[in-house]
């Protein structure tokens, strides 16, 4: 049995990733670490864990990674940078949730999250933990940076079109939703129920930290330079992403449908949904699915993709566990198989 | 004090527009029918207006429009063509609230409708609802045709654009967000709140019936050609509309935020929001509204606009009400002053 | 015109005083004051607010209440208790609506809220803001407390039951919901949209701030003592009180539905539903209204009466406009006819 | 592996039947039948199923069962009691999940549901599927009928202090809160959104039909006559349902606390919460769990108990899966052992 730790699991991707490991059968969580709870059962203060969880929370400062093999960081960035170069001195293989790795340019990070990064040199070994992209590299990694939620529905979405070389990618446009879960288990006034319920508003359109992962991720699927316009919503929900991508066609002739159908047939984390259907986030509910569709309105030469995950799951959590068992040669989808809740 | 009356009152747009009309000081309903509810209290129907209203449905056969200065329609399309031709005769003025008449061209709304419309030579005829756009025929005119929601956000945010002929026009995206009152009062299954809550979905990509009608409009703008991809999604809320717009600039020397504060300065239902605000459909809730603001991300070429209205008043009753004023030469803004209910 | 202030306007409660006040036609709007916010524009705090609004908050130090005829207290408990006594010297009237003056009973006052009352001589002088059982007294006050928002509904209910003396007031029961804007416009992660929504739970089964409250305005009504069993639930919903009202009933022979029509039958803020109908909160969602109804299931000897309110409004703002009005000896409902806001 | 089948899978209870049985070791979906889906693959209706499952709905007329060791029916009253005895005379195990077969007095069954009943004889022999109450019988069982959700959540509340005997039977009180998937996968208009959302109402208050089926349970607790006011009502989200109890305690030297925590303290569905805590239907969200907790407001005679479930779970299909495992001898809560999702 794999013995895992958590360093900060008192956010939503932390018990989310607790929910998912709980139950994995080829791992042990054998600590997990919270400065503000150390020493409170986690069942106290996720109710949800009630009857499946004995573990209480070990003061970081205490704790002793010495009897894990891997470790997840389910932290805010700017703490995995700080603490994850002597865990792998360690010899410890580290899954990081947070956005400290996902940069390969340091400068581009620091201007981004306006600090010094504290581990500049990790930043080009760390592996981008998108399964579909780097499956391979993941599987040899010590050090996994799992993308973004909303990176991971975009760089899906455009992933077929821009691989293909069919779409003009100076012109990428992304409108995505998420639901409040994404800002965190903080008690923020914006992600009150009564400010983000009932409403729809866009935030942040002057820039996202996630522009930057998201271009670069799309720019290596193309070899080149690409643009995104990359406008997020706060929509009325506690879970879900939903990506909806356009791009002025370059190719008359492409067989949409199929390019997408062949490029995902064997992703076991991503599902294309026939022609003319259009994916819902209630249908990925807590699984660890992607789901896509693609369409050509009236024929003309803009395409729409529809991109629908779990931000928790496929968008963290759930993206985290399927690294891990890539790194750890367990079957990818371990522990992850768990359907959808709908309703 | 005018007379109105209400033809087909109870669907949502009916019964908002009843809670404008009930507390306008310079009308009063004298007529409202229903042929499925006639001879039952409408505040049987709708509890909200107990105590507001004692009025009864009319078997739309029996009823006498003599007394009656104007007519809203608030009917499901296919209605209004058939019944507004004998009002008019009579002398009445109507505003239409449904899609009947919102398209000048028969053989688009045919194609889009899919059977043959009855009253082809009032198309021309009718004006098209939109204030903004048309104060001076609408007070002429003897019928409106009420724009739908998202042809009002979306025209409302790309207006001073395409004016100034500052975007290109064949490239047009509006991506939208609408609660689920935009369904309408039906037992539809992709309503329930066990469906359409805690989740989001795009729908009708392959073509909505608002995509001619907003062509047209901004059509009508730019004195040329346009093409617009137009993405709805339905999102987990009862009210609201946002829009968020795309257009590549064809000029970089624009001032934005100053383009849109002058060319809504005069308008009583157009607030634009200082620079860096991003409208919330919550704001506008109940108020006839529309929140609008402008932004060009990294100061690339791809300007966006965000567009929030309550669908059920700025793009439905509360903007027939707005008509209506205009008709009977009353302050535009009578019985429209009621601030949006936040939280 | 009148001349009214705010004292603490940056709540909920606040600003939907501000919603029904600046469209009062009998009111204006002169000083609004906030400690936190001093300096800011109402309409930037409020975005709901934006077009209807030019007032900018005002440090509470340099608050001149000379131009004011009457103040509201919009504040959390604690704070008018400080600064009223000051005001009312200055011959000013107050309409308190946090809970330092509904306690006619200091030591109870002091135990529920565990401090020091720091103007005791003025708490039975207040005289208590429900006028349906006080409106001659809230005619002459000088200073107004006004109910909370689960004792205006619960009191409401039990009204007609206790004057008339047909259930047992030592077993009664409420089992309460509340929407999240009960818990204020505060960062707290318990009224998260991740933590409330999607939720039912009761809270502070032990004992909330409104039993003792309740507890006086019941015994009143009877004469004697009562003993309340009060559950308040928190709902996914951002406004809504609705109470479910349990008691024995002592006689057999009484007409209940009778009874409540004709106790609320003069009641301009009480609507008394048909028999089988149930209230529910969408009915009244910004309207200053209380929708009752009662039932014997079975025919058995349990009575259960169903009442629902905005708390936001017959619950809070609404309730506090209603006072004023009474004590400006203007007509009981200026100001206060906006319809329900459904769906 | 066990082969089992599935008569009316279109619902919610049967779509999260599914959900359960696709992940259960033990068995396998051989067959799910639809009359009005007959032909259509299952993860078409129901996208969430999409990469899980690869069934399709088999015409009723057209279903054998012969390939079927136990059958679920997940249809709405008045099929089951039609198809079960010629089921059960081929051998055939069922569970019911309908209310065909839940009370024994089939005279009361008649009376709530208006008609004859098809299978009387069956009545008395079908086991209640309560395991907290009746494992051993349903281990033995060839007929189980399913307990409805609220009589999951309400008579796991009282069971305690029933078979205590602290608490008069004679003046029980139930109120409680369903999420909208309680009225089924039906396009009904008080489901909408629009109509459910945002409000809190009761229902039924004249008479639910969960009433005689609780009231049975009940009175079996306690060998005697019981009375209970049962108020249901509709609480804005999906699932859940959360019961709050009220009774009068007869002995003043009862420990609430412990006399919970032993009764329950080998169940693997139910679980005690600690003393001041409360149940929330998100920490059981997906979960066959119970989540109980109890108190003594005030140290009065009223004791108040608040009982969480997921109806669709330990409400209905987990509570299938619960009663199937122990009436095929494999460990009780295989397949049952997902954690809650929460957020």
């Amino acid at each position: 049995m794999i013995r895992v730790g958590v360093v900060g699991g008192t956010g939503y991707t932390g018990v989310e990733l607790l929910r998912l490991l709980l139950r994995h059968p080829g791992v042990t969580v054998s600590l997990i670490t919270s400065r503000g709870e150390a020493g409170r059962r986690l069942d106290d203060l996720f109710p949800s864990l009630l009857g499946a969880c004995d573990l209480t929370f070990t003061d970081p400062a205490k704790a002793d990674y010495s009897a894990c093999d891997l470790v997840f960081f389910a932290t805010p960035h700017n703490v995995a940078m700080r603490e994850v170069p002597a865990l792998m001195e360690q010899g410890l293989r580290v899954v990081d949730l947070s956005a400290d790795f996902r940069l390969r340019d340091v400068t581009v990070w620091e201007r981004w999250y306006g600090e010094t990064h504290a581990a500049p040199e990790l930043c080009a070994e760390a592996v981008y933990g998108l399964a579909e992209i780097n499956r391979d590299a993941i599987r040899a990694a010590q050090l996994v940076a799992c993308p973004g939620c909303y990176p991971t529905a975009v760089q899906l979405g455009f992933l077929p079109l821009l691989e293909a070389g069919v779409i003009d990618a100076s012109g990428l446009i992304a409108s995505c939703g998420s639901g409040v879960s994404g800002a965190g288990r903080q008690a923020k006034l914006g992600s009150l129920l009564t400010e983000a319920g009932e409403s729809l508003a866009a935030y942040s359109v002057a820039g996202h930290r996630h522009l930057p992962e998201m271009e670069q991720g799309l720019a290596d699927m193309t070899g080149g330079q690409v643009q995104l316009t990359f406008v997020p919503h706060l929509v009325p929900m506690s879970r879900g992403i939903h990506a909806t991508l356009f791009a002025k066609l370059t190719s008359n002739d492409v067989d949409l449908q199929s390019l997408f159908e062949t490029r995902f047939a064997a992703e076991p984390a991503v599902v294309v949904l026939p022609e003319g259907a259009h994916p819902a986030t209630r249908s990925v509910r807590g699984a660890n699915t992607c789901q896509l569709s693609v369409a050509q309105p009236q024929g003309r030469d803009t395409v729409v993709v529809m991109s629908a995950i779990d931000n928790l799951v496929k968008g963290a959590a759930g993206q985290a566990v399927q690294a891990m068992n890539l790194m750890l040669d367990q079957p990818e989808t371990t522990g992850l198989q768990g359907i959808a809740l709908a309703p």
